[in-house]
């Protein structure tokens, strides 16, 4: 059905078509819609959430548990896979489809945020951010061009611009110049895509300054992607601000393009971000919270690692199907995770997981039947970050 | 189809009979035999492996698949379960089976060895072992009365008597003394046990001298056990003096009951006893060699952390069905092992548990064909422990 690696322009032209994005049905009372995201590997429902793959492997799961909870699209960091194994090395082994045995969607980020967060001796110049690897203090010097050439490397369906990736808070004169830079090399990385297969994401920056957000979004919409992701969110600032930023930014995007907000994903800000109207998540969330011990259910959080639970024989949650739910007692995970052992960080991982493809699945479908608005009362008697 | 929990003299009967064990068949050029254990979660086809559930899990892996896998029995250290989280809340939450979901048998081992190896401060004495806790250093007495009464409490279907577990090299005098600690032991347990539905299994020590060795199986015949396991080996002896022991243990043991020989699990290992006579191995160099990188193939060990693997497109073993074989490169395999993911765990020990199980499925058809020798002689080709 998909059409996979040949030469020759006619099958490069096939490929720029294939990446689309259909809204196929509105909610009347928010702003949420069902949507379809079409790569060269296979569909994508949107809304939809992306498990975080770090390192090219959702922490704990298959590819194959990852395709069970019905998610259709990871996302992976570039950043990571640059340095080890090496992109070149992962384009060698079939690119990142090939390397992982993900056979479907492919999301990277450009490799900034990690550059910022994770590597002590950097400096961001004109022309692109200079830094040390985390891992053997090796100099790197990372282009929008390179970014690019990474992520075309990496054979990602979606790739993102290299964007600076501003601290919270951050004054408005810091945040004016990065948004310049921002800007600046996003349309060096969409020069760069030439006519990649790959589709290319703009992100919408500015910090919590209405006006910073507007400038970013015009100068994207300016130079002109398949899709616009709001970045800098969920950094620090207060939920108001966030809400505040994320409506804002939507406000410039254009209807016929997916919105991706990065790195936000607590159930109850998803819910929220939907009927505002974004399409695509991301978090480390559910995954890093069950390696912690923190456990998503339908009546708010659990901590098993909580002494209360030492003799508790009941499921995390009565309502769950999930392999976990269905075969181990509290007390049993509880034991898993006090005694260090692997079997706990896969159990609690797999339903967490499991949660979040099913509430995905849910507020699809209650976009689809017109029950949005009922199923998002829901959730924000657990408690939304819209307490406005 | 088995009976569960109920009381009554009538029922205790039941169960008292229900541990059997058969042999089935036997090979007619070497002493390897075919057997059938029964007990009360099932039936355990011998010769079988025993993957190691330390502290109620076999490391990274799920109760199914390690059914998947072919194994019918597991061993659990009840020193761990015992310390935590505690064998009375094991008892409440339904013993192992209910505790772990694993539905199948279950051997628990006494704790003497772990007691050793692990608790810094003990004391041997007539009455037990006196130790520390190596997680909070509280002070505990293990007696051969309470390590049986800690196995009842987990529900085990076979319990293994308290051994004093002398290193290696040990005097004739030392090693004597510890055995008449360990008969006398092993009488206290065999009369602890009582009408218990459990199986219990006497250990043959003695180290690596001839004569103790006979001692201890003649006292372990006169007290009279369930079965016999051969203890105290694989700690540092030659591959001769285990072999010679090995054999000369199995001599005096009676052929209707089954044989265990504790800790040793080499693949050429495995096949080398069971042409002697052994029925039931446990190691945990499946599991721990999978998280060390360290691979079973039919070609021999690999070591998937080297550089050589970096860009090898190929599973680790052309001959293997394993979901990790399947599915996944060495290249993305070693990238995971470098990476510190637990993905490699995972797939790791997938694939070590899947050539085990394999292993000990091609031992019983062999067996059964009458082609034991054959198979042995493909294995001796790898490197077998009897180059005598």
């Amino acid at each position: 059905m998909f059409i996979r690696e040949e030469s020759g322009s006619f099958v490069a032209f096939i490929y720029q078509a294939m990446f689309k994005f259909e809204v196929l049905n509105k909610d009347r009372e928010t702003k949420a819609r069902l949507g379809m995201i079409y790569t060269a590997h296979g569909l994508v429902e949107t809304p939809a959430f992306m498990p975080v793959a770090t390192q090219g492997s959702v922490k704990a799961m298959t590819p194959l548990e990852i395709e069970g909870f019905g998610f259709e699209m990871i996302v992976v960091n570039a950043y990571h896979l640059y340095l080890r194994p090496g992109f070149r090395t992962v384009e060698k082994l079939g690119g990142l489809h090939g390397f992982t045995s993900w056979n479907r969607s492919i999301l990277t980020d450009s490799g900034g945020y990690q550059v910022l967060s994770l590597s002590k001796v950097r400096k961001i110049k004109e022309g692109g951010i200079l830094f040390r690897s985390h891992l053997d203090g090796s100099e790197h010097f990372l282009t929008p061009q390179k970014s690019i050439e990474i992520q075309k490397a990496l054979g990602a369906d979606i790739m993102m611009c290299l964007d600076e990736c501003p601290p919270h808070p951050s004054t408005y004169e810091y945040l004016y110049n990065s948004l310049e830079l921002t800007s600046c090399w996003a349309k060096i990385c969409k020069e760069t895509k030439g006519d990649s297969e790959s589709a290319l994401f703009g992100i919408v920056h500015g910090g919590v300054f209405s006006e910073l957000r507007k400038k970013s979004a015009l100068e994207l919409l300016e130079i002109g992607f398949d899709g616009y992701a709001i970045g800098g969110l969920g950094i620090g600032e207060s939920k108001e601000e966030t809400c505040e930023m994320v409506v804002l930014s939507l406000s410039f995007l254009p209807e016929d393009k997916p919105r991706y907000l990065m790195g936000l994903g607590l159930p109850e800000d998803i819910v929220e971000a939907v009927s505002m109207g974004v399409d695509v998540f991301d978090c480390v969330l559910p995954t890093r919270n069950a390696r912690n011990g923190t456990l998503f259910t339908n009546h708010g959080k659990m901590v098993i690692k909580n002494a209360q639970y030492a003799e508790d024989e009941t499921p995390v949650d009565e309502d769950c199907e999930c392999y976990t739910c269905r075969n181990f007692s509290r007390a049993y995970l509880r034991h898993l995770y006090q005694a260090g052992e692997i079997l706990a960080s896969r159990l609690l991982t797999f339903h967490n997981l499991h949660f979040y493809g099913r509430l995905m699945k849910e507020i699809r479908e209650s976009i689809s039947r017109g029950q949005f608005s009922s199923f998002r009362t829901r959730f924000q008697l657990i408690g939304g970050f819209d307490k406005s």
